[in-house]
């Protein structure tokens, strides 16, 4: 039951969605935890993450539109942040508001975690806000050889300046050892999610396939690349690590690989 | 289960307890209502206050310090809150905040409800911020003969000129057919918790006890009054009602009376 000590951790997103909510809620529940989560709204986000740390509320999550307009309001940037000038973590530690990105976090992990060799080329297709992580993790993990494809030539550009490597329009003609997906082709229920976010040969020709796409975690890229015996990470494996940092940062508990599938599950039933 | 459209609630006080947490909840789920409700402290009542409004947070009970220091922040002040500038509840319209005193409500409709004649003569004991609530209650409710008895000549004098009253140090000497005590006297726990509030022969010439004590909600001073066959109004119907107010402003539900004698009972358990 709740109490006057049952620490609160919120989201704050444009349109907020239950999954956060059920997500932590049931691991406070199966960890014995005294927390509760709840997603937020605002129209306010100044006032909103003063009155986080007013309320001495633990922890806030943000999503769109608030990851870059809630920085003003923040007292330290971690390096995630700094990286990428892109928030999704807020801890308060009495008063003190310090900003993480979990997804940056998380997708350093894995690319330090599966790709050790610093010299292989990469191709990256997309250039929304997980692109600018995943391009800023490459860099941060030390990849020189990097290609951005990108439709949308003035982000597309952008990053690439900003991060130091080429960019180009669309995927042909680069060969690459590692190809990472960060746009919505195979994303289920939109326009592309039948397609192949890479050609055949581009697949044919990798050591590694990451697709950022969560939902599903088994897109036509990840199904080829399984056929073709490459290496794959998928969106899931993103997506639950970055739950997980984020919960370890509100909590100081680290849930187990079981436990965090199993309340992943339970959060999208 | 919480959801992302869980309606909060909360409390702002200095030192938080568990009793209002603990009510509130309880009615929530008995009514099926979803609500939640926690006690939060702060030490920046404006970003609070502005956050309540960010967040949308339904509601803000407010206890001392934090009373009169939450009204610059307000939208509206109802007409309980003009009628002694002190705020215990704050209700939040799609980010319009307008702030009620559910004390000073429920007092007024005790007064209107158990004490018909306009005519007859009150003693009122005390000068803290109940007392406060209870003397305007008195004038608004159109009762022209009250003596206001404080040890504390400041106060005392300035909640009688305030509200067109007479002050004096102590209740004797004076004959009233209405004896209202809103000192700690008979409090459990408090230095005079054995003492009656007012003297043998006050009572005896009274028609009415009214003891703003509600722990215990049976004082000296209401034993003995029941002992001579006075109508009582006790402190218990106070807190009780005023929280009814209170519940009802949060959620447009007024629980009936067995409902709320369970919550308050299992708030204090």
């Amino acid at each position: 039951m709740l109490n006057k000590d049952t620490q609160l951790c919120i989201s704050l997103s444009g349109r907020p969605s239950n999954i956060g909510t059920r997500f932590h809620n049931y691991l406070y529940q199966k960890l014995a935890l005294d927390f509760i989560y709840k997603a937020f709204s605002t129209d306010d986000i100044e006032h909103a993450i003063k009155g986080v740390r007013a309320l001495q509320i633990r922890g806030c999550s943000v999503s769109m539109p608030f990851k870059e307009s809630c920085i003003p309001f923040i007292d330290t940037l971690s390096d995630s942040v700094k990286a990428i000038d892109s928030v999704n973590t807020i801890v308060n530690d009495k008063g003190h508001l310090t900003a993480y990105n979990t997804d940056y976090i998380a997708v350093k992990d894995l690319i330090d975690l599966n790709f050790k060799d610093k010299q292989q080329r990469v191709l990256i297709q997309g250039s929304g806000g997980m692109a600018k992580a995943v391009i800023a993790a490459f860099r941060d993990s030390g990849f020189r050889d990097v290609v951005i494809a990108a439709r949308n030539q003035q982000q597309g550009q952008a990053l690439a300046d900003k991060y130091h490597y080429r960019w180009q329009s669309t995927p042909e003609g680069v060969t690459a050892d590692i190809l990472v997906n960060v746009t919505p082709i195979g994303m289920s229920g939109g326009a592309e999610q039948d397609q192949l976010a890479f050609s055949e040969p581009a697949i044919a020709a990798a050591t590694f396939v990451f697709d950022v796409v969560a939902f599903p975690a088994e897109t036509p890229l990840i199904q080829r690349a399984r056929q073709l015996n490459k290496t794959v990470v998928t969106g899931a494996e993103v997506i639950a690590l970055q739950a997980l940092e984020q919960f370890a940062l509100y909590t100081g508990v680290r849930p187990d690989h079981a436990l965090m599938l199993e309340a992943s599950a339970w959060s999208r039933a």
